[in-house]
């Protein structure tokens, strides 16, 4: 049976898979993203690391039913990419168009956030769920959702920005995107760090998080969710509001879209259980009450292949006509 | 060509059509709904109608594709229907195996806001998109999606239940279903006399509409709007306050599935453009910026036609396969 070529292109490395349609992966590796000289490298870069290793396998391309590829930024309809900023590549990039030029199969692209919501869905925390909402606690806050098995990508692709909801209105806190008040200025990393600034003002109690803090100026996610875990105050009441606002988060997304399963992913959910329940008692506080058992919060599975296995299982999807 | 039965069942009266698979409604009729007896004559006396009505025509059944129905409460797989509390239905009733059992036709069943949807869609605000979300604003808020010309209905059937999303988390409202804060205890009908009482407490201006609100302790959404755009303080105040949520409801819609329109129907849209483009001000403040042109706020077009065109649709989708 043809195996699948599946992408999946970062910041600093290029994650590239052979993937079989059962949905194991055969071979890994990874290679530097060149994104110096506007990111006119990158893709030259992949499909040469492509070609090469069909070579060292000694396999053509008629062995293979196409590529799939997860990339930052938005995704036009052509297959370009836009406003990756971190690529360098911030006018429409042909993605779609230099890939068919070289290697003669299908390609599809879509967004990171997205191939991350189809891997788990297929392979991971949503295996055998037709209806997912994925969201994604890093630097950001990234947002993948799927409906019937199908990806939703909204009228302008621009579906799932649920980092940029206006959760807050008192807003305090800038995002990076303009606004105030946005889910990704309270629940991610730096968001931390942003509640952590506010409610050290008038802070009176005693904790050595609190302490550190006011040395750094800064939040480590994975040491505040240690601190808190240790019943340390400060810590505390930061975790306590961090995931009030992504169980409220959960709770817009269930009333609205009724998925199965809401999949916690990103770096900050290695915080593994301890995270998943504090959400998840908020979120049973704010949804719709007949929704409270239906749709469930769950952490991903998958971890850093989630988007290798979500970029392959779209090219599935689209090869088998679904 | 074949035509379709369209159904439209709400709690004081069930409205029937004649659908031509173009939309165009042939003929409408309505009866009373028969609730009484646990409304158990409700599906009799419309199948009797229907009947009746054919023999009127001087048609059989083959000269339909089908028949496609909107009703109150949770529509089960089977085609039941459950917690339809102004129907008293309570417990699944089971529309659908009676239909069947009396006609012999296809029939489909969906709640009545996901219709409302379904006909803006085909036939009214949302003509020619593939991407809607409807508010339906009357005693409560009822919603719709459709994503890729398809209805959104959830892991159990709960999808679109916007009316019930924590949007005050200062919890000054109950709301009918048991939480506090939920959209539907600010933004419906009910909602504006929750408003009132609250702005009321210390409220000093000069307003007739208060006066009138002291007096009767309810707030007439009609009365009011006219008052609002009249220039009444206080009547302003609340509508402000009615807008501004709604318009936080659309952002959040538009930032979770970045529909083509978001489409505003029920009574209180009536109020028209007034009414809008108070709500599409606060939409444009909340919402992510890049989608704030693209998903735009628009009114309802079809009135009491979008249920049952949607039932039509809904049939006409199902038998062509889509």
């Amino acid at each position: 049976m043809k195996k699948i070529i599946a992408i999946d292109l970062g910041g600093t490395s290029v994650k590239i898979a052979i993937v079989s349609q059962q949905g194991q992966i055969i071979e890994k590796w990874s290679l530097p993203t060149m994104s110096q000289q506007k990111g006119q490298l990158i893709v030259p870069t992949i499909i040469e690391a492509i070609i090469s290793k069909l070579e060292e396998r000694k396999e053509r391309v008629e062995d293979y039913l196409g590529i799939g590829m997860g990339s930052p930024g938005t995704i036009l309809k052509d297959g370009s990419v836009k406003g990756a900023y971190n690529l360098n590549w911030v006018n429409p990039h042909p993605v779609k168009a230099i890939f068919q030029q070289e290697i003669n199969l299908p390609f599809v692209i879509i967004n990171d956030a997205n191939a991350a919501a189809l891997g788990e869905l297929w392979q991971g925390a949503g295996k055998g769920c037709s209806d997912l909402v994925m969201l994604t606690l890093g630097t950001g806050v990234g947002g993948g959702i799927i409906c019937q098995n199908r990806l939703i990508e909204g009228s302008s692709g621009s579906a799932g920005e649920i980092g940029h909801i206006t959760i807050d209105l008192s807003n305090q806190f800038q995002c990076s995107c303009g606004k105030k008040g946005c889910l990704e200025a309270i629940a991610s990393a730096r968001g931390l760090t942003n509640l952590a600034k506010v409610l050290a003002k008038d802070y009176q109690g005693s904790s050595s998080a609190y302490q550190a803090f006011m040395v750094s100026q800064t939040i480590d996610a994975e040491k505040l969710i240690k601190a808190a875990r240790a019943k340390d105050d400060f810590a505390l009441r930061i975790f306590d509001e961090f995931t009030k606002y992504l169980g409220l988060a959960c709770s817009y997304c269930a009333n609205i879209l009724n998925p199965d399963r809401i999949v916690i992913g990103g770096g900050i959910s290695n915080a593994g259980t301890y995270l998943k329940e504090a959400i998840e008692n908020h979120y049973q506080h704010f949804v719709f009450q007949p929704i409270k058992d239906q749709t469930q919060i769950t952490l991903a599975e998958l971890g850093n292949d989630a988007g290798i296995l979500g970029a392959g299982y779209l090219l599935l999807l689209k090869e088998s006509g679904k």
